[in-house]
């Protein structure tokens, strides 16, 4: 499946993503970016909505984890566990949140316990902003063989 | 303005509580409710989209903050500035988030620091869930005065 096509996929299952009107993808083995236009995620001062950047962060996040898991030949549930969110200055431009993959160390050992148990967490740091950040977040996604 | 009033101006200020269908709304002075139905908040599971859910409780406690500050003629800029998510269990009915005001000490220190220094920061809690809790959030809110 192509970047596109599992964008349009993305919007047909999950409603939200086309409100939001995430537009960009780009999946490049250890790092995938979604991005959105301002407009359908202002709050009331004219900036990102926060709970537009949480919800693309946390869907990046998302996103990646599951493209990887599908290269492999995995077709896993998988969930976000729990997330920590630092919200650092107003976005006042497209949403744009990269999601990266920890440490090869970690991702193996994740690999590993996945291949064993047929679930497994990892925890992956998401990044949101243009020149600078202005939205980090940490996430714990967990995958479940189906 | 009553809470439906503030509720319309919601879904005009912030398009994407419109596109999540937020629309049940209850504040009772200390705790905030907002509710949506599941359909627009659908992830590809057939549950609730992890950033609806993040999304819904980031606004309640923004809400609660914002009307509360307004009960007392304050019109402050008010911001979420961190938070630690922990998803529980899937969302399988309406969306349902009530954020709740921390103890009244920690209430009047907040009150005491903002009317000294025209800013000041404010722990709020929010459940999300129906009969049990499926999601919680601890968030920080900025206030300042405009």
């Amino acid at each position: 499946m192509s970047d596109q096509a599992f964008l349009s996929w993305l919007h047909q299952a999950i409603p939200l993503t086309a409100a939001m009107q995430i537009d960009e993808i780009d999946y490049t083995g250890n790092q995938l970016q979604l991005s959105a236009p301002l407009e359908p995620n202002l709050n009331d001062k004219g900036t990102g909505f926060a709970g537009s950047i949480a919800s693309i962060a946390t869907l990046s996040g998302w996103c990646l984890l599951t493209l990887w898991l599908r290269e492999r030949g995995i077709d896993a549930d998988v969930m976000i566990a729990k997330s920590e969110q630092r919200y650092l200055a107003p976005v006042t431009d497209r949403l744009k949140a990269v999601a990266t993959l920890p440490d090869d160390a970690v991702v193996e050992q994740f690999w590993q316990r996945f291949q064993e148990k047929l679930r497994a967490r990892l925890p992956i740091s998401v990044a949101v902003g243009n020149e600078q950040t202005v939205f980090e977040l940490q996430g714990d996604y967990a995958a479940i063989q189906r």
